[in-house]
């Protein structure tokens, strides 16, 4: 028996008991006569005494030694503290130790276990192991594991039933890359890992499972993206006999379920946006809608008057940034530059003081009376004090402009509050969006989303208008979850993955199991997908992803911890029918 | 909204109502004048009626058309049955149909979806969709979700913390072999699927999260035996600050619980064996002990006697077989050919029949007299009226013959009963064992086991004989659980990983970090990892593991519904950096 108490569990209740404890020295004071030390585990911190008057010679003499990390086990009275802190759990007491087991020893960490460490990013992952025992980790790990457990516990409740389909695959080579398994026993064939367990969990709909669920690893082999991680989790979720409104409602409620029990936050009906609003009011598809700035469309009120820039543009848009008026020349000027940088990309940006006396001053004066710019105003919704910016040109990428613009000045201002949750669904996408490079069309969210109804004529004609019943839960400016109604008709699918560009061959090579499946008695069904990482993130509050990973890998998919991946050895090779083949 | 109820929802209290319903069609009996349909989801099955008086002539054409499986959803009354089913949950009921929707067709399935199905194991795996909407299938896996669920509730009240471990990490080419995944963004380098999150589990303790769980894919490239899978689950657990009594006391409680809430059966505190004991008197570390026949060694009391065949065997041992000495001549030399069958692979059986009035008659008579058959008997616990049933031989090989024995006659006798269960657990096993082929010792759990106390001076002298503290969980003859307490000490995992065989290079190499993680305070730890899909399958009362598994592979470690693995692509490879090199 290691220990009769956590670290965290005494208080004044326990004064004069004997307890066991075990833990890790968080800090030790020796000064001399007397020696604290505050002891450590998952549960909390206990101040241990050591005295010259109360404690053998023996004992004081060990206790010096100790270091920090140091795991030990010590036996001793609680006694009453002679100075409180109200601030700790275990802060009314301390106990005075009559034994001592050193059960390790530690070199000392590389960086320091505190709440702010002075350890950086390379150094923190490579002793993850170290890492995880600060508080702002391990409590991002608790975190996590209570999320899964509501999660789990509201759809179990809910009649869904939690089937783990299979990590040894099929490839699918269109969409993602995915990572392979060569196959020993079957000699020149591969394994691929899911990039979702979608074709699965619809044959569980075609199987009569009704209601699915599975919390799950997802792999993709793309080039990491800050933030993204080649291993992923999902929360996959799929139901039979449901329309659009069903699978709304029902993740509605999980999602409202996680904000009021884990954040004791409750949120109304979440709002509804169509993807063409989304995209027209926020130049997004993904809108953080917990504060305004709306964009305005200035087409009409801007064009057709002598300033050329405007006049050839696909589309001029505004937003009034609320107070913006008072900024500097200087201010508006690092603006400007802001938008221009390459990541953001905009030629320039024309700007619109709305003076608090009614007045307004611009940039494009020379073209634009105080009329035309009232109207601006109107459009984007400009108060006096506010500072109206507008972009100009490619519709697409104006709006991705002024959407970077949007968010960095509600970043700038405060408006993104981590405590606040804004839900909202996003629903009608695309059915198909158009590959510039290629001029093909893809599948928007993936080959097995069915069109609305009645518009699969429009797929010759006019392919990137037909919508699709496709919805994302957006969360505070990020895509949580995202989903759709499945096709479950044979011929529907074979026009579809016709359209996407598939042969008959590639199709039955590829999902002849699903197509075949479709042949006995698919009922309609859909579902959804959340990713878990960045939900957790969003409700812990945080914005980066790895932060509430155990064992995350680095943007070139490395896990320097354990330095995977890595060579192996040619026997392996040699038994797997596979030879290096270096690209120089 | 396709349906306002399910099909196992109706019952004698909604007579009257509306209500609308989807499903599949079971069957159907068309009398003429007037149809049944058994509509099925997955709740249960509902009558509907068609009658020529009170039903539109159109929806009795179109209802006569309905076939096996066809998806419909109907809106019509409920009634009371004519004909009451007490059998059936829906059976006080039928529904009237005035509106009926196809939602979609189907061929005639490969087989008949029912309890009993007339489909063999490959067209059941290739249609596995369709075997999942039999009721058997279907029962499994909603039981395996509730097994889990319950397993995850336990757990996590019990404090312990769900952390997902990686799936992409790096291969230790000992033990089992690794599937292999290359990594294209590192050239040449491959990633490993885990055999388990061992190593991981160790470093979440290391890092101070005191208690972790997970249910978790793993994977093990090896030659599929019958009821073996390439990916199969674990609940893998690690606690620190524990001995050995609080990892067995902690699971035991977890699998008294599942007794207890998943089939209502309360058991009495676990026995525990020795694995010498477990060898001695079962002949098998996994003993089934609810039932006896345990082993008798007879070598004092048979041997230095005239029969050579046992002067010359290093252990003589039998079994006494309730009810057996009125077994025929027949049925014994049936019994002879049973143990001498290459799969057992005994050269012959000696017998003693233990007849009613208290004499002895064997087929050793010429050897042994009555006096000697009567220690026999003492030795093996005999009784008037059995059988006793005696092998010989090489101490190894002979205890597992006459424990297959001892299986195959508890099954004849219907001795294992499915709905009793007899929990144990196995304790002391080996630290090592012999590689009869090499002569090397391998570790019996894996490199981190922790001698017993004080037993490490024995690791040159004896090492077969050093003990480990390590245990299984054995329920009914199946290891259920296994674990050991681990080595925290980098000296010791120092000394274990040399005495295996590994050098210095490739102990750091392959376990660099973990003992890189051992100078930085690890705390005293250990832990059990249970296997879900037997677990499952036992709770179940059945015995194949595959039954419980949603989309299980088969012996070559193909799932010949999506018929993987597969040919990749060339391009695929290219990216990949490995070409294909197909040994003849």
């Amino acid at each position: 028996m290691y220990r009769t108490h956590s670290c965290g569990a005494l208080n004044a209740s326990d004064i004069n008991k004997e307890v066991t404890l075990s833990g890790w020295v968080q800090k030790s004071r020796d000064k001399g006569f007397m020696i604290w030390i505050d002891l450590r585990d998952r549960y909390g911190l206990t101040q241990l005494i050591f005295d010259e008057e109360r404690s053998a010679a023996d004992l004081m003499e060990r206790a010096k030694k100790l270091g920090r990390e140091f795991v030990i086990q010590i036996t001793g009275t609680v006694i009453e503290r002679q100075s409180k802190n109200p601030n700790m759990k275990t802060g009314e007491i301390e106990v005075l130790v009559s034994k001592l087991t050193l059960l390790n020893e530690s070199k000392t960490p590389p960086f320091t276990i505190e709440d702010t460490t002075d350890g950086g990013e390379d150094l923190r992952m490579k002793y993850r192991y170290l890492d995880i025992r600060r508080n702002p980790v391990k409590e991002n790990l608790l975190f996590r594991h209570k999320v899964s457990m509501e999660v789990r516990k509201y759809l179990s409740d809910d009649g869904f039933v939690d089937v783990e389909t299979p990590y040894l695959i099929k490839s699918t080579p269109e969409g993602a890359r995915d990572f392979l398994v060569p196959s020993r026993m079957n000699q020149g064939q591969f394994y691929a890992l899911p990039q979702s367990p979608q074709t699965f969990k619809q044959l569980l709909m075609i199987g009569g499972l009704d209601k699915y669920f599975q919390i799950v690893k997802c792999f993709r082999d793309e080039d990491l993206r800050a933030d993204r991680q080649p291993e992923f989790t999902q929360i996959d979720c799929e139901m039979a006999f449901v329309e659009q409104e069903d699978i709304l409602n029902t993740f509605e409620g999980l999602t409202r379920h996680l904000l009021k029990e884990i954040k004791g936050v409750d949120v109304a009906e979440f709002p509804r946006m169509q993807y063409d609003d989304a995209m027209k009011l926020y130049g997004n598809d993904k809108p953080d809608i917990r504060f305004g700035m709306q964009f305005g469309e200035l087409n009409s009120v801007a064009q057709h008057k002598e300033f050329g820039v405007f006049n050839t543009a696909e589309l001029v848009v505004g937003i009034a940034i609320p107070g913006g008026a008072s900024y500097t020349r200087k201010e508006i000027d690092k603006l400007v530059d802001w938008v221009r940088r390459p990541q953001v990309g905009a030629l320039g940006m024309v700007y619109v003081k709305c003076n608090e006396d009614g007045s307004y001053k611009s940039s494009v004066d020379k073209f634009y009376d105080q009329n035309d710019l009232e109207k601006w105003a109107e459009v984007t919704g400009a108060k006096p004090g506010d500072l109206i910016c507008v972009l100009s040109g490619d519709i697409n990428k104006v709006r991705a402009q002024l959407s970077a613009l949007r968010m960095e000045m509600a970043e700038r201002l405060g408006l993104r509050n981590p405590d606040e949750f804004a839900p909202l669904w996003v629903v009608d996408f695309p059915l198909l969006e158009l590959d510039e490079e290629t001029g093909h069309y893809h599948a928007m969210h993936h080959p097995f989303t069915s069109p609305k109804p009645g518009q699969l004529a429009l797929l010759d004609s006019k392919p990137g208008e037909v919508k699709a019943n496709a919805y994302d839960l957006v969360l505070n400016g990020n895509e949580i979850g995202g989903g759709s109604i499945r096709i479950h008709d044979k011929e529907i699918q074979a026009i579809m993955l016709k359209k996407l560009g598939f042969s008959d061959e590639e199709a039955k090579a590829q999902f002849g199991f699903l197509m075949d499946a479709f042949e006995y008695g698919a009922p309609p069904h859909g579902g959804i997908a959340f990713g878990l990482d960045r939900l957790v993130s969003i409700l812990g509050g945080q914005e980066t992803i790895r932060d509430f990973i155990a064992f995350p890998k680095n943007n070139s998919g490395r896990d320097v911890m354990i330095d995977s991946p890595a060579t192996i050895d040619d026997e392996q090779l040699k038994e797997l029918n596979i030879k290096l083949d270096i690209q120089e």
